[in-house]
């Protein structure tokens, strides 16, 4: 199957009016919904919502995929309405399908009835959840990648999601030694990833609590979490405070190389990595940590102990698979290096539509976009572009100071700056949705004068 | 396959003196780890662990199977050395493990590599990670057991194993409005399961904290956990405070007819199961809960969302296949009810070692154990005796004070009835471990005196 670069789409050409009818209803529902109080974390508080919303309303080609099962046919491509709302709000990594449906059967995990079925992997190990042979496939694409230190003295720490690893880390770091402590003050630099503050928060822990913007802080101690790329604007990121007392969490959720230049193996105390963003399987809920120290390790891991007693070991044992078929795609003579290097795929398609995009911010005198410079690639040996997973896209018209609202009447859903600890002239707009979604809100958006 | 009801265990006869050396250190090597501080949730809290316990000391036989990674056949049947620590502290159900072995193919799982990618499994629905067909076969299974209510009036919100559904029914129903409200006071009737102070505590919350034993709770306002059949001592429970203000949390992770008569169909506000100790998952990290009331549903799929971002999706898929064996059983003509009847294998299973046990317990002259009363069981249609998936074993000698130490020192690993509220007098011992290792426990137990 060839790589879907798709610019045309054809209404109801494959699936007919009623998956057209179901779709626009399903839209109009989410946006509802988004509008009254989000789905995601870093949303609007909690808010009671009409029973209207109780509706199923998927659209059929959704259906239709569920039905198959775990038949081996990849479904048909989705078709998406002219007029429907475009929701680019998450960064839901829905772009890497195609690479997935491509590479056949070499990505299936079959596991057995039987297996598996113990709270543990290795009762002796410090990560005593953790499935080995899904640590050997993480050290393994590292050294491949050549983006962060990984040998056997780092401790590989598995999460349900690198969300759950940052609250680990966040337990992991913070003194709980006396409860009369106050609690550990969690900063990051403006713009920040606007789950930071959300997740921090949410429980009231007596243990760490936020504390904004990083640039701000006044003090000695504190956990800074680094976010490098940033999300949400795709800066490249160094910590921005210093103390003897400071510590801090690098979450480096979007170095890899179909996203910016693979300068320098990084080499930080605590790095957070997640397949959601790596090979796109946002659904499977795997992240890792590589952590330094030993006591930093086993304090996340009683983290993860308490919260949800370890980690899905299926999903670990998918995970290890889909990392195998990223690095074979790479290590193996047998590999198409047309159909079986994920990397290659995702940095194609990512400068395309980030030359896309930039074409049309131009010519619509609204809106602009940050500038990167480009970088020497240790991964690819060529000098290559930052193409980030969100767009951070500001308004430059002064009678649109609330971009969110504006881009919400015209149907498309993004991320107000205003979670991130910026201004509302601001949004972050997700670059990973898939290719009949970007072109649809490439289409609306050169429509905006 | 014929169901093992073993009793001799044979050293090293197929895994040689080489296995039984490694098994022999790693026991060592747990033991001492487990003295110093704990594996799980509700041991003892944290401290260092000297570096010796880097050591990877897993028996062969674990090596072995890993290697095997997905391959049909299962493993062969372990040994255990006569003289191995006995690790009888966690509720690791793998006694399930020689059911799903002679289930086979029906029993295994296939996910293709493009498969349920994205973060959502319905957008539109109120609890957006759940996986439409897992949700289906948990209303099924009820349905089919009749040992809770389960129809469409009812949320199903699905949760990373029974222990996150906790905390996010904690989150649901403490009142976060004002960050000055004092914490919800969160209690139990001793003996209570040792995980609830711990996992309710760990993050010092502002909004829920433990507060000890039900029976002695002075207040109106409160969460109360009810276990039913109570972990750790089987018993059947109802809710022992009432209020206005005060809510519950019924855990009903151990109402399954493998281990108790199923007398009534269960109808509370919050129900928590889990596929760990219904189908012996445990590594699945799978837990449900059923809730009544719409906004409180709404609020623990927002815990989730915030902890976890969703559930693994992977690992509901399995749990709908491996829960659908289970309906599969009981309802299809085709099925074999010597092979394919889950709750007649465990309740054959948990009723002679049950019976095993009381007749060493009697005649150790030491110990005792609790009495339960049969029950007419609504699913088999037949008078059946409790058989928890926990023995709640007692002193009965005055110098046993500290009955978890006494049996240290014979080498088996049990948890203190001080965890669980109750005097160190008592220990818990978990019925659900392996045919050898029961085994192996009964042999050690009658050699007391």
């Amino acid at each position: 199957m060839a790589t879907k670069k798709g610019g045309s789409f054809r209404v109801g050409d494959r699936i007919g009016r009623l998956a057209m009818l179901l779709s626009v209803a399903m839209n109009l529902v989410l946006l509802f919904r988004l509008h009254k109080g989000g789905i995601f974390a870093d949303e609007a508080p909690l808010q009671r919502r009409p029973e209207e919303l109780a509706l199923r309303t998927c659209p059929v080609e959704m259906e239709a995929e569920r039905r198959e099962g775990t038949e081996k046919l990849p479904p048909p491509p989705r078709s998406v309405a002219e007029n429907a709302v475009i929701n680019l709000d998450h960064g839901d990594p829905t772009v890497f399908e195609s690479f997935w449906k491509q590479t056949g059967e070499k990505g299936t995990v079959v596991i057995p009835g039987w297996r598996t079925m113990s709270y543990f992997s290795d009762a002796a190990a410090l990560c005593w959840f953790l499935e080995p042979e899904f640590a050997a496939e993480v050290r393994r694409l590292h050294r491949l990648v050549g983006n962060a230190v990984s040998g056997d003295g780092r401790h590989v720490v598995v999460g349900t999601g690198s969300t759950q690893l940052f609250q680990a880390a966040l337990y992991a770091l913070s003194d709980g030694g006396d409860a009369r402590d106050p609690p550990a003050s969690v900063v990051s630099a403006a713009p920040y990833y606007s789950s930071y503050p959300a997740v921090t928060d949410y429980l009231r822990s007596g243990l760490f609590r936020w504390a904004g913007d990083a640039h701000a802080f006044k003090g000695e101690s504190y956990i800074e979490l680094v976010c490098s790329p940033n999300n949400p604007d795709g800066s490249i990121r160094e910590a921005v405070l210093s103390s003897e007392a400071g510590k801090t969490i690098h979450d480096l959720a979007y170095y890899w190389p179909q996203y910016t230049p693979i300068t320098d193996r990084a080499d930080h105390e605590i790095m957070l990595f997640t397949v959601s963003k790596s090979t796109g399987h946002a659904g499977t809920r795997i992240g890792w940590a590589l952590v330094k120290d030993r006591e930093v390790a086993r304090k996340m891991v009683k983290f993860i102990e308490l919260n949800t007693i370890g980690v899905s070991k299926d999903s670990q044992l998918r995970a290890a698979k889909l990392l195998k078929v990223v690095s074979d795609g790479y290590e193996l003579e047998r590999a198409d290096e047309h159909t079986d290097r994920l990397f290659d795929f995702g940095r194609r398609i990512m400068a395309a539509r980030w030359e896309r995009l930039r074409e049309v911010v131009k010519a619509s005198g609204i809106f602009s976009l940050p500038e990167f410079p480009d970088g020497f690639c240790e991964f690819t040996k060529e000098r290559t572009g930052i193409y980030p997973a969100f767009a951070w896209l500001k308004s430059e018209k002064a009678e649109i100071e609330d971009l969110e609202s504006y881009l919400r009447s015209q149907k498309i859903l993004t991320r107000s700056g205003k979670h991130f600890g910026a201004g509302s002239n601001y949004v972050r707009v997700s670059m990973l949705d898939r290719d009949e979604t970007f072109d649809l809100f490439l289409n609306r958006l050169s429509s905006l004068r």
